[in-house]
């Protein structure tokens, strides 16, 4: 038995469609047939040759926004991460990152912060069971990889980005702190910056303040339930902008504010909109060799913390999935519409991403 | 009756030695016979004209490391901040930051964040009781400041800089958190670094890291027990540097990483000098208007955090009081010498300070 | 001028209404018109001899869930506590307690818990300005004690229990922490019980489960989004509630407990409630003298934390305003209806208080 | 090849000496050649019956302090937990319980309050590979187990009980917290106690009060440093104890107090030497069953905090081990003598431990 999949050769190079055989399932792993996958932006980077995480040039089979059904259990795999019982026909998703559990972070319970994990991100697909990428018709999850089943009550549309944007800005926040009734400034309504407002919110924010451009994304943070947007286009300035949100905050800046738009000039605003003893998480950065100027005294006189954080520990994405069950309605999830694509139009789907043409399309098997 | 004081008119032009009259102490107030009061790095820094907090042209009495003795109780005050008995003839120091206790960092248990304390510290000493800096034969501590009785066991030298480089270093360690067996890394062996490696062991540190290039202080932090050297001399760059300290710990990095410096170039050293999911300490930078580039996907792939200082809470002062006199003799708080001057040689001291030919001087009344 | 107040002498002696005069508001206090004062329980507790912090002898004006409106502003009184302007006609509520600010604990951050404070709750009325409690017509706020403008969005009725009821689940569950999606068992749907419902939906509980017995309060608790409810009548022992709580929790407990009954017995069922590594909090159980069995080893075997709460920051009661503007909308806060009584009838409410024949007397004056 | 083991039957019956077949050391196994083995406290808890964790009565090997050389190491193996290479002769020690790494505490950075740990501590020894208890001349390291390999400067009779109590009062005190210059109080200079004294100093405590009754504790207790004794002999009743620690205390009680007894009935006791906003660390208490009276109000108008802890997460063996080397020759280490004994003598050994006539029995093989 085979199964196709979109292999990614080096920068500038179409992906290939490639048959592999399916090898026999491993004790301990599972067989997952790939329902959708969506182009996330940092798929887009690596296929530009933007890969924070080295191995920009091994052949693989990129992409991890995704939800899939189970197609065989390995032996002795009768549960999922959370101690659900699994079965043949469920759906699931996972984490895309493997914490080592063995180095000084891990066994510190810093998992996300595991120097391993990023090592085993630019694995090539060459040799068995090749299947260790989003964009396939399969998926082997291996032998203590976390895995969680979906709620029945979750669609595979809202399933789909679940382990990236939303379990990402999940545990940012949790690792940042949220008070209830503080002010959150949201840099940023593309796909994390959307989820962060839900997230923020039910975490008992009080007051959250978007800032964007774009008028579909400003229309969307509205639906979201933001309760001021900052327009860049009125307020065209980092001057402006922190003007503006001072006059929101009784002139005293934000209590948290994050970073979700992967554009270092905005970070040295974002600390400006902090208030004095505030934090400011940082998020979207993750493409290295990227600078920006900071004056450290804002930092020390103001008394600020700034918190970086990339990946997440395993619950996050349980939490995640229990998130999107109790909250799909109250919030519209359904408007953040995913463009399909099929497996063999991947190459166009990942050019229109690139151009900003389709705000998220995802890869239907 | 009458006192003199050194009052620091404007930038370049000398400070003078002034008269002023004694005023009535007020209820709750305590005037302060002031033995000795150190030149801190920050009132060189003001003596240049680069006060971090505004009101660099009004004529002020500065100075703020000190140790002086009760003269008179004002009407209402009994005992000092932490309830221990009063009483003329004792020795004290004091907060010289007030925070406001009613701005929304002061509620939410954050005096060290209070926005107040600030505007407060560019105050003119024209108006009455005029005694408001430490450069003076009097103090006036004012109703609501915190204030300490100093231990009979700390004398007076050093007791002096407890209220600055101490207690700030006591504080910063605090709420970045130091485990037991934690690598430190201290940047700059100045008044804070060497003062950090004491503090840092007393928290449990297992292997202290100095970074420093001045021999004198690579002496002195060994005195002060560094488990280990990293000389500027011997490795001129950065990368050297990191990688030295990546030897020193296994390839990792350290857990936490203090900038006592107060240059902002060392900041991004600092940052790749922390492990992933380690903690940068910034303290030193108080200067405005000075930037350093970072590479925010170091701090977002590391999962690092960044925590600014500045400042502490009441009670660190008292803390730095309990520390000395626990460890005065378990380190050579005594090889940290002071150079006496009298007041009328101020401008004298503030030179030689500027040019770095003394390194602590100390006004003796 | 003169005004009433309702003075408590002694345990089983009517309260007697006793006109005081005004004296003049000094510099820093304000003279509050009271609008209304719930009695509380633990206004019953005290009425009936039970007060937990002494004092129980001296005669005083009881009373502190109320709001009233700015009378007079002393000296110097130009904003509420958190710096918002304030004028007479301003509707204003207030911390009850007094954290002395001084002791060992208030310089450690911990208002919440100042001894001093407890001390001052037993005042007596008989010195001028009489007016120290919330059973009267006026109400001094003296120099320092911590008020907040009540927002115009905000009737009456419901900003009298914020300093109260509101601000302590408020507090407790931020001293505790509320994970997204977490389970929280409410014991005892009581006013504390019913505002902590809507409190820790607001935190981010993902599951809200509430333990009671009487019709009208599960009907409430329901009303407040209970996503379960534990029926004490049909689970009458404590075994057979842990087993049911287990049983909506995959078998394994809650993460967070309330405590919330003031019964010193639910406490080990609350512990057993608990899940492996959860936490547990004290809050209602404020009278002294009465004892509850614990197995100290279902707490270190299981990792478990108690946190006991009582009081709070000053920030949660600004907190708290903020919370009831934002939702008193969303949960039917409307449906706690107080049941109104005269200044001259608050021995007949007291009574019927004591009885539960009314569940939530307030004085109108 | 065989090996000799200690079989514990059940209560009452003397342990028997059995041989046992080596079975084949499997892929991330390691075969341990034990070098000592000490009888702790809980050891005998089993040995009497009393076993917290069930399973009393299967027969198995139990023991778990213990140190052992490397005798083979299974495929895959080349590094200890914390990724140290590791070789054949090299010593190593464990963590003797199993966090499951897949329930809902181990997802959540808990595996300390992992409810599958308890169950797997009950095991049976009857199948191979027989050895997975301390008292026997083998011990097979299972895949996935948590190993330290012991530094060289560390000798067999110091690193024996590392596992046990050092690692535990270095997790409960990291869970609790103590800050620099901290009163803490230890109940209890047994094993546990004295491991604390030493922990709670480098941890930065100032002033560390035991409670007492042994003369031989007391005389190590004042040995390993601390700077208060409160004899149970001279103060026989809780009242009188607590007393003398407000004296000691300035009237307000300590910051931290750790119950390291065993005996329910000084919880009480120390949670009234807790001051307001203290924190009282309870480990000791593991047998289950055993009740104590607890005042609830106690807990909640003392902002009190109770910290039940048991195990510790993998770092804090590592931690420990560190710890060790570099205090071993700061505290007396080597007055906690061991008297050995052979693996024959094993029921004398017991007996003699139950009885109180030897305070500390280590099995040599």
């Amino acid at each position: 038995m085979k199964g196709k999949a979109a292999v990614f050769v080096k920068k500038g190079i179409p992906m290939e469609i490639v048959e592999y055989p399916l090898t026999p399932v491993g004790p301990g792993s599972i067989l997952v047939k790939v329902n959708r996958a969506n182009i996330c932006g940092s798929d887009v980077h690596v296929w530009k040759g933007e890969f924070p995480w080295g191995g920009a040039d091994q052949p693989r089979i990129i992409g991890h926004e995704m939800v899939g059904t189970v197609y065989e259990l390995g032996a002795g795999v009768t549960t999922d991460s959370a101690g659900e019982p699994l079965k043949v026909g469920d759906r699931v998703t996972y984490l895309y990152f493997f914490p080592c559990g063995r180095c000084y972070a891990c066994l510190h319970g810093q998992p996300q912060a595991c120097p391993n994990t990023m090592a085993r991100l630019g694995q090539t697909s060459t040799p068995p069971p090749h299947f260790i990428g989003a964009f396939a018709e399969y998926y082997y999850v291996q032998p203590g990889q976390y895995v969680y089943k979906v709620p029945d009550e979750i669609p595979d549309d809202m399933a789909a980005p679940a382990n990236c944007a939303l379990s990402q800005v999940l545990y940012g926040f949790h690792k940042t702190g949220i008070n209830v009734g503080d002010t959150v400034v949201i840099q940023g309504a593309g796909g994390l910056g959307i989820n962060a407002i839900a997230v923020a919110r039910e975490m008992g924010a009080g007051n959250i303040i978007v800032i964007e451009q774009h008028p579909d994304r400003i229309k969307l943070a509205k639906a979201f339930g933001a309760d001021h947007i900052i327009d860049i286009n009125q307020n065209p300035t980092p001057r402006e902008r922190i003007s503006a949100l001072r006059k929101l905050t009784k002139g005293r800046g934000a209590d948290v504010v994050a970073e979700l738009t992967g554009i270092p000039a905005v970070s040295r605003e974002g600390i400006g909109m902090t208030r004095m003893g505030g934090k400011y998480l940082w998020i979207g950065n993750i493409r290295g060799g990227q600078n920006v100027e900071i004056d450290p005294s804002a930092v020390v006189l103001g008394n600020r913390t700034i918190v970086g954080v990339c990946t997440y520990e395993p619950w996050a994405l349980s939490s995640a999935l229990g998130f999107l069950r109790r909250n799909k309605d109250k919030y519209p999830f359904g408007n953040i519409l995913s463009q399909p694509f099929k497996l063999e139009e991947i190459n166009t789907a990942f050019e229109l991403s690139a151009q900003g043409k389709v705000t998220r399309a995802t890869i239907v098997m």
